[in-house]
């Protein structure tokens, strides 16, 4: 039989993510291509007594349906956090929980976008939200990132001329560069879109993992009601409970409610309630902190190393906190062939291709520093060395 | 500010998911409008043991990151029960684990249909799946359910004239009716799609809850190719971790996959991991035993009072499993009414018209018997009977 799918599913860019799942799980091979948390830095003790807890004390109702919008004390938690480590003035009545912060990216775009509408992003821009928006069919304008963030005259052209539906980024240690906005542009960015019809979606899966562990004002602040974050648990807790969540004006949060509910009617009470019951019992604070100073010490290893060890003409980005740092190869070295190259000295690094809706990438490659250890990363780079020799 | 929602945002039906949800937690009401199972039957220990097991022995890897596709032990697992039970031919390449069988009815209408594509459906119909479809804005076509299944001919005319992407039916008790096809009727549906480029999508939630434990063969059997089931394991084990799964062809399991994945990455890995060990140290048919005898008891005795205490000129169902019966009202008496009538007796009953996607319903009412214990059925009959006195 001849299946006649939809026209939305010829739109889809080749897919990576699977790829890179793949790879990394080659015993043989160090990988720097994924984006997944240190496992060792979940803190599987403290969540198994959470869970131990919920299943003793509230078994029966953790294990029944609940409502679309998410565990209150959850959302309440999530709020509160904000308004003291952001000086927002978020309620529980606008935090909705979903499966990890990558439904909010398909939920985003489909209570948003019509077939061509305008959809901004950054670029490179987060592969995921490439995918998820895809499937709705926008315009996608990409904005030049640069090391403190979008190009503002740019992003002004845009919201002027096109009047894009929402702008994505990830104004917090982005995925896939590694960057920050500075508060200069954040507020730029407030301002310009502020009393268009323009929204500013901010994922901020990365914001809690700064280095230095300060807050950082968000976009929101500046753009108000224009303004959407997206937070997730996945990278502070774990990742495989799948518990992430939309801050959005109320407006936006009913509509948000019935795509949610048409898409799997809510999600997963149990793991809502262990991580509260987590959260509870945990100074999230000391275990971010334990997190960061990991990460930290990882990322300072690979830049060193980098700068050590690959050509002089290689630049790299200079993180401050998050996951990832991005590399710009010399001139002429395609970033494709130097992923395959990569493969055979057995170091798996991410070709730039993916994080662009349009030609773009072939000169970057995409390095992750949370997941593996101290000596992998010492390994993998001497390997990555010996693949920019043979290039 | 004005947010500029997508159309396909407009064309939603009312939601009376989460009303319906609302008005079963009011402590004084007796609820049979929810569709919930019976919280008293979930195996909240043997959960927990499993949960316990699987922190302890794989805690890391189950808070991980995984892959799309889901956990190839556990969608061995399912693939095995429909070999062994339903004489099937399935392998673990063709099922696909996610957030509860309702995300597939999002997924499989977002990898089928184009706005204005033809869907078909039972008239009455399922609501969440009404919700689910009506966000990609097809043309939906109601196929009338007799007590042994859609009229045959109204569905070949369907499939010959309009050509739908897929008919959505719930062959075994269904939702809102509690009806059953017959085996003529399924061998009827299989041999009218087979060949042609409609996709028969058997929504199977309730198969297992036979009240006389035989399993039925599905349309599936009959339609080959051109037949997709959706299973879970929220009627069986729990509906809070939110596991259910796809049975497909491997070319719709693929584009299936970029689909899933765009959506969320992958369904919650912890509760497949513990849904997993749970099903191998469970006797799950002696479970889903213990699950029928109970729903069957509540089930006789709705129906008993039902014949007793309601007029005479009231038609009702007779299911022979699942969790729901479908009363027709008589001659000019409104649903709506009749349930702000039982609201007043503290009754709560679903009108039927959420699901019918034209007009419809005012004459029907659905009454749930899995949720409420044998003393509340007895006592919101009584209020029932009232109310119907009272219009």
């Amino acid at each position: 039989m001849n299946y006649a799918f939809a026209d939305r599913m010829m739109n889809l860019p080749e897919s990576f993510l699977d790829r890179l799942f793949a790879v990394s799980s080659v015993p043989d091979i160090i990988s720097f291509a994924g984006g997944l948390p240190n496992s060792r830095l979940i803190d599987v003790k403290g969540i198994k007594e959470a869970a131990i807890d919920v299943m003793t004390n509230e078994g029966e109702e953790a294990l029944q349906y609940t409502t679309t919008d998410g565990y209150l004390p959850l959302r309440q938690y999530i709020a509160d956090r904000y308004n003291k480590r952001l000086g927002l003035n978020a309620t529980a009545d606008e935090i909705r929980i979903v499966n990890g912060s990558q439904q909010c990216l398909d939920l985003v775009a489909k209570i948003f976008l019509n077939k061509g509408d305008h959809v901004g992003l950054e670029k490179p821009g987060y592969l995921g939200a490439i995918e998820a928006f895809s499937l709705y069919e926008p315009v996608f304008h990409g904005i030049s990132l640069e090391d403190d963030g979008p190009v503002i005259e740019e992003f002004s052209s845009l919201v002027k001329d096109f009047s894009p539906k929402f702008f994505y980024g990830i104004p917090n240690f982005q995925n896939p560069s590694g960057r920050t906005y500075s508060t200069d542009k954040r507020r730029a960015i407030g301002e310009i879109v502020s009393g268009t019809d323009t929204v500013f979606y901010e994922d901020d899966a990365f914001g809690e993992l700064a280095f230095d562990n300060k807050p950082i004002v968000p976009v929101k602040k500046f753009a108000g009601d224009n303004g959407i974050i997206s937070g997730s648990f996945s990278k502070i807790i774990a990742p495989g409970m799948r518990i992430g969540w939309i801050y959005a004006p109320v407006k936006v949060i009913r509509t948000f409610d019935a795509a949610k509910q048409a898409a799997d009617l809510h999600s997963n009470f149990l793991c809502q309630k262990i991580i509260h019951r987590y959260l509870e019992t945990t100074d999230l604070d000391a275990h971010i902190k334990k997190i960061t100073e990991v990460y930290q010490r990882h990322c300072r290893l690979m830049c060193e190393l980098a700068d050590e060890m690959l050509p002089d003409s290689v630049v790299r980005t200079d993180p401050k906190g998050g996951m990832f740092m991005l590399i710009t190869l010399p001139e002429g070295m395609d970033s494709i062939k130097l992923f395959e190259e990569g493969l055979r000295q057995r170091v798996a690094v991410l070709p730039g291709v993916p994080f662009y809706t349009g030609k773009g990438g072939h000169d970057t490659i995409r390095l992750n520093f949370s997941a593996p250890d101290e000596e992998n990363i010492k390994e993998g780079m001497e390997r990555l060395a010996k693949a920019f020799l043979n290039m």
